[in-house]
């Protein structure tokens, strides 16, 4: 087993050549990796086989255990996201800026690799392929670290791209996977100053919260969301509904799925109805406040004030009657994650205080939350949702992975 | 003495107030500020001599003492200052892009106020001034934290601050000075997880160091500079010696001050007798390799290994002969702090794979290291010089520490 350090060391050394790929060479190389997956994928399947069978013996829960799992039809799609991915425009090179200063510098802000990425996951294998796909287009190298669950798997797919790129001359250490499952390899990645220039856990709030407490490398904090919907005295109510349902039901297990309800007293005893209407379709525990549960009687629970903070990725929601939509919008900074936030309301100055101050990285008028998407914001592709204000905020495509350096040009200028 | 949590949490709760202030507000706390610094001026001034008083006692050396030092020009270039940010435009609400999706949502990305910022500094009372009238033209609110040799300086301006802003009816916790001036309210400060969307360090290499070691929120490293100059075998050698005077000399204690010398060897024999005699002009120790030795002479000191990753900030310089443009490239991407660096050629070639390949906040053909400037750059004023990648890399002016967001507008669309 080579040791993590040996691992971020040969990163950091692919990191020059990987930078200096033309947009050609990359895509070349993606396409590369999307055939010799689909060639491979036998292999990929046996390998996952092993990690589905010792997930099965150690009682792994369903949901869990479908999101380790691979088939063909999976393969297929890792393969088209690396393909998609080729498809995207490259990032690097692109002059954001160029200004001429009075003195005849040239200025110019230039957008650059960033260099080794390091990606700290869980138990699902196809984020192996999209995270390498996406650093490597972006310029950068990747340092990857899967769930153990998965490691069978991962390693499987780490090699047939490290051999797919290799078989193109280009270099095999742009893909580099952690060999060390244990724990304390994950705590290594979180100190490898000088070897990552960029950390992002991707998962659940305790990996995150473990990230943030302990990396000493700068790290993008990906989201959990503890999302609103707030329907305005304003609102259609109609529309609230459909948004509300959408919102909350479409796919529970997300990070922009709607956590919680809030609603305008004056508004609340015909719209509650409409909802929990709506929401008695998907079986939703309704966690009202008083008021709520005053409107819509005993078959709602009693929200907790832990309620307002909960992000519950399931059939649930919490319910709460509010009086203005100050108060909403406190609630909202107060309890929200900062993830996505959205009202409902025909009112114009109502929506536009909404939007200015909620503090949260997509904020809507009259759409589902369901939408705070790389691709549904047109990136093409996402490596995770931000939810921090430094770097990166809401879906992060290409982009996002890249950092930018000042190119200067002068003809002898002296200060 | 008001608890650094207790503090904190003041800033946090100023934040939305800050947050919603138009420019006009704003520049009327910054002008009410300058005024309030100049007609103070005596108050202040009996407070530094409090500091310089006991910095006398300790035998504080004679750099810092004059950065500690106040005097009436000094005060009024602070108000000044404070003015000048007043003339910059706001950078809150920009909206950076707005483009429709297919579903006809809109979504842009709109600038928005970074929250609370924290600022951990040295003994340099006039950056309580220059980071607080940053920050509050940002939108944000700002935890300072000064140096305890400056104690009484800083808290005598961030009072007249905070007096200023209450007296124009503008909040005065937007300006929150940590009132422990003991190294556990630094350490505090790191870790306010929740209450500081952003730390930055400003001041030397240990402090910076710490900061990053320690810190779970989010931290912006800003600059220790080991700049060099590499003078190419294609290089107008009158406009390298000009230059290399011009960075090495004019201020030697400030990060974009060059201490190294890089020199090709097909010119180092003609070149490095100019490179010794412009800054023999300023008593410069030179440290030179091997090859610099022989060519210059007993007068220049055996560069040990060290030397080359070293950030003087004094008149002394390492210098060193290379064989090849990759070859100097390779060794500014090893011993560099990634902060500035300079390549004197005439060969287009050679300037765009230098420009290409050294990665660094800012690279420069033909010109100064020095130009590596908030003021210089055009951005009017700076609270530092970031040197990683992540957020900002270079000066940063007030866009650097503000964030994004999304804005969607619908109406009624799901997904």
């Amino acid at each position: 087993m080579i040791s993590t350090l040996e691992l971020a060391q040969r990163a950091k050394a692919a990191k020059p050549t990987v930078a200096r790929l033309s947009a050609n060479d990359k895509n070349r190389g993606l396409y590369a990796i999307a055939s010799a997956l689909e060639q491979r994928a036998q292999e990929i399947l046996e390998a996952n086989a092993l990690d589905l069978a010792h997930a099965h013996s150690t009682g792994m829960q369903a949901g869990l255990l479908d999101r380790l799992t691979l088939t063909q039809p999976r393969i297929a799609s890792m393969a088209q996201g690396c393909r998609d991915i080729a498809q995207l425009a490259d990032p690097i090179g692109e002059v954001l800026w160029m200004r001429t200063r009075p003195n005849g510098l040239r200025i110019g802000k230039q957008r650059v690799p960033m260099g080794v990425i390091g990606i700290i996951y869980e138990a699902r294998p196809n984020v192996t392929v999209d995270a390498a796909a996406l650093c490597f287009k972006a310029g950068s190298a990747c340092l990857l670290r899967g769930g153990k669950e998965a490691f069978h798997s991962a390693s499987c797919l780490a090699t047939i791209m490290r051999q797919a790129l290799q078989a193109q001359q280009l270099p095999a250490d742009a893909i580099v996977l952690v060999e060390d499952p244990s724990r304390e390899s994950a705590q290594e990645m979180m100190r490898l100053t000088g070897y990552l220039d960029v950390l992002i856990p991707r998962g659940g709030a305790n990996l995150i919260r473990t990230v943030v407490e302990h990396a000493t490398v700068p790290v993008i904090e990906t989201g959990t969301g503890n999302c609103h919907i707030y329907v305005d005295d304003a609102a259609d109510l109609d529309m609230a509904q459909s948004i509300l349902v959408n919102a909350k039901c479409t796919r529970v297990s997300v990070c922009n799925a709607a956590e919680s309800l809030l609603v305008h007293a004056a508004i609340a005893q015909e719209f509650l109805p409409m909802a929990a209407q709506g929401l008695s379709a998907y079986n939703v525990k309704l966690h009202g406040c008083e008021r709520t549960r005053a409107l819509l009687g005993d078959g709602v629970l009693e929200a907790t004030p832990e309620d307002w903070g909960r992000e519950y990725l399931d059939y649930a929601i919490s319910i709460k009657v509010v009086d203005s939509l100050p108060e909403a919008i406190t609630h909202i900074n107060t309890h929200g994650t900062g993830h996505s936030e959205c009202i409902v309301t025909e009112h114009y100055m109502h929506a536009e205080q909404f939007l200015n101050e909620v503090d949260a990285a997509a904020v809507y008028v009259n759409a589902s939350t369901r939408f705070t998407d790389g691709s549904e914001f047109g990136f093409g592709a996402e490596i995770g949702i931000s939810t921090q204000k430094l770097h990166a905020r809401g879906p992060m495509g290409l982009e996002a992975i890249t950092s930018t350096k000042y190119v200067v040009r002068g003809n002898g200028q002296i200060r």
